[in-house]
């Protein structure tokens, strides 16, 4: 094992001790109806049906209890427009410490709500990178809060990992794991704990083709920044980070990009056919897999299903 | 165990031995946002992840699989606008034998796609209740082939009395395990395993107040028809059965009659909160525990999502 990764497997082991009871173990759950469609065995690591709905919570719930008594007296501050800053109010609510939530201001009522609904109101900024970090990085010195990055984080990244731990138990010998990658948290944590137990699973990354950041810093060998924001799926807008990027580029198998026409449809598929809500960014999967179907034929697959917060709005789910 | 009943528990634990490795063992998903609204403890046994997307699958492998090779080769024959249509057709396909499903002509194209989907070509009647038992009677004498009912079949109660079982051993000490209630197949059967092994274990039937057969039938004492066919849980509009109403009348500790706002509010809750794409008539447990909380307040509750199959048309999923 590489000494300069953020994390390796034993991480993940002590991430798994530390976070029980306090997540959901979530189902894989088969699917003849795609498995047939696709000419593969195809199951769903279901993190959508996480608390907060979405792997989040393994990660924020991980670092919270992995700190001292005293740093946790001074409760845990994070910028996040997204689930993690759910997870992150949740994982402080549980063990009763202060939770510092910086959100952009125009973030959506629902999410502002979530986060409302682990008794954190929100800490509002500019919606910019620079505004986030700052104000995050001013209620750090003023209240001497610990940082909890959103991917970037030791802590985070084993805890996130325990999504790969479940699969491999869960499932029969999977011959690849596809899994979505924004800021490379869920990956990097899966890559440390499969490639040390079980090498010849293959994990292979999906990432929106509008959203290419971690396929163009595999070729250049080095974190590139994205460069468009408009893929619709949300969650991995980010850039990858600077400790899940080197872990990625040391092990991952493969990356497919997918249109945002297959994120749709797969995030519709999903619901119809597998019964699950899934947001965008939990969709890429699948995506992934309608979008390359010959290369995984007669193989056992298992797409993670990161997420399922979606913004409902007027719609009726068809009949209702 | 009164022996008029049409099966007893040891028909549930031989039909959990057939069907094993045929259908899925359905997980059972807690809710903290739901058991914090609710101020009770609640999870969803998720038979909408189930094949064919409902719980009907089970009955219909264990009458399948419970045939003899001679009765089998003769193949098996029912009636079915919904889900034992496709669930009878799957469990045909399973075991290499013939399937004739009698379907309105004024069925939805995917409930007719869905059959076809398991190499079944339905066969179409006139929308009335006559037309279709007169059909699959003449289908039957024409065959050989036996008549599955949907509900009123020792092996389908037995099967459906699956989801019992899996809840008993999935979910320390429920106090209360609510089921929708239609033809009462599901309802006998989980009845028929939690009153002989675990009595203390309270459940109730809901159904929706607009098929208020089985409610009515209670008072009576004997099957009552349905009077109208409008609810929006279209799997409940039948008319409770006779060999199901009896299990039921011995046993229900209560029924609950809920709305038809409640039953879409709880559809819509239980994709947003749970992401859980369930069926009106599969989301009719939760209206019962939304129109009744302080009923349940501070319990363990376990309630049944008995499918998933949505007619989307052209909902978007919101964002998406």
């Amino acid at each position: 094992m590489n000494v300069s990764f953020a994390i390796d497997s034993d991480d993940v082991h002590r991430a798994a001790e530390r976070i029980r009871g306090h997540v959901l173990r979530t189902p894989c759950i088969g699917s003849e109806s795609l498995s047939q469609l696709f000419g593969c065995d195809v199951s769903f690591k279901a993190e959508n049906l996480q608390h907060v709905g979405a792997f989040k919570a393994r990660g924020a719930v991980n670092a919270v209890r992995s700190l001292s008594d005293d740093q946790a007296a001074c409760g845990v501050v994070t910028h996040s427009s997204g689930n993690h800053a759910a997870a992150l109010a949740r994982a402080a609510q549980q063990r009763g410490i202060k939770a510092f939530v910086v959100m952009p201001r125009d973030s959506s009522p629902n999410k502002l709500d979530a986060v409302r609904g682990y008794g954190v109101e929100p800490i509002l900024c500019e919606p910019t990178t620079e505004s986030r970090h700052q104000t995050a990085e001013r209620v750090r010195q003023e209240t001497g809060a610990t940082l909890v990055h959103p991917y970037d984080d030791p802590q985070v990244i084993a805890g996130q990992g325990t999504v790969g731990l479940e699969i491999l138990e869960q499932v029969h010998w999977p011959d690849v794991i596809l899994v979505p990658v924004g800021g490379g948290g869920l990956l990097a944590g899966i890559l440390s704990i499969a490639k040390a137990t079980r090498p010849d699973v293959r994990v292979i990354a999906v990432e929106p083709a509008w959203a290419d950041d971690t396929a163009r810093s595999l070729q250049a060998g080095s974190p590139q920044p994205v460069h468009r924001y408009d893929t619709v799926a949300d969650g991995l807008r980010t850039s990858v980070g600077t400790l899940t990027f080197p872990i990625i580029q040391q092990y991952v198998d493969d990356l497919l990009l997918v249109s945002e026409q297959a994120i749709l449809s797969a995030t519709r598929m999903l619901a119809e056919r597998v019964r699950l809500v899934a947001e965008p960014s939990g969709a890429v999967t699948l995506a992934g897999l309608v979008e390359n179907a010959d290369r995984f034929a007669g193989q056992r697959v298992v797409a993670v299903v990161s997420g399922g917060n979606l913004s409902f709005g007027h719609c009726t789910l068809g009949q209702v």
